[in-house]
């Protein structure tokens, strides 16, 4: 990770983390051992004990994966920014299956420590334009409960319900917070 | 399961299905086996293997544990009740682990359909009271938003965040939802 990094040094590493992080969602945590995702990214065994010692070293890797994910650029229309945010994060879990990810990072985080700082790092980052945009109209602990609720919303419905909120839903979670605020229309 | 269940047998299947709770959240599923539960139950290999045949068996048997979840009986005092039924909520996490059991629950069930039917059994039971009590006041997809809003926020918290919501969280998170329902006092 040091500045002056090979460009293929860095391919390597960043082909050999997405498929860690494909298997840990797909296998499971026990599925991450070097001779098998050193079969199925393509490199050698040597290569991975190189950059990653351990396998914990390697589950580590694979969630640094997460911290890439995509966000909304704010317009200044509020509403349709927290709409966009949230959007964006069901698309994650649609598209790279951030739901999975994020219920094994959550239970392996409970044992882990190494890897509750990891989750601390991602969820900082992962909230960051939700919170900025709620500190808008809000503060405090209500600040806080809002930034839980919208975030808690996509992730309850995704991991306890087994699907994602629809439009409809993400839209009336954006409206009753704004409308608390005194920001939005009235419902 | 019948209802002419002998009460012994029904303590015996109570007893090794709390262990095996506790051993999937202490060591997780690996640690799941009949000799490692027979072990820690002290009931026979035998006994455990005529009652669950399978080590799925003796998984989802553990998850039924989490039906037997306490709950707020509502008092009639809508604002109470929600935060009452949230901190009861909160309450199974701090002493029963409830949310180290969810985020195995959650990465269980998107590869095992019959762990997937369980979860959806039994966060429907979780979730009733305070769906009843959001019904009050709210209709659609804004009744659904609130419930995955609420729930959400203390799941996102314990599994994201790593700590439970405190009370002024929990409490500006139904002031929130009251206010937005044209219900709760003025913020």
């Amino acid at each position: 990770m040091e500045p002056t990094e090979d460009p293929r040094v860095r391919r390597t590493r960043a082909d050999v983390l997405r498929t860690a992080l494909d298997v840990l969602i797909d296998e499971g945590r026990d599925a991450v051992t070097h001779p098998h995702l050193a079969h199925a990214s393509g490199y050698s065994r040597a290569t991975l004990y190189k950059h990653w010692p351990t396998r914990a070293d390697l589950v580590r890797g694979a969630f640094t994966r997460l911290a890439d994910a995509e966000h909304h650029t704010p317009t200044g229309d509020l509403r349709s920014d927290l709409i966009a945010e949230l959007t964006m994060f069901r698309l994650g879990m649609q598209r790279h299956r951030l739901d999975r990810a994020l219920a094994v990072l959550a239970d392996l985080a409970a044992s882990m420590p190494e890897l509750a700082e990891l989750r601390d790092h991602l969820v900082v980052e992962g909230e960051q334009v939700l919170r900025s945009l709620l500190a808008q109209v809000l503060t405090g602990p209500e600040l806080e409960a809002a930034a839980l609720m919208l975030s808690g919303a996509v992730l309850h419905s995704a991991l306890m319900h087994g699907r994602l909120p629809d439009d409809a839903v993400i839209t009336a979670a954006v409206d009753l917070v704004l409308r608390a605020a005194g920001t939005g229309s009235p419902g």
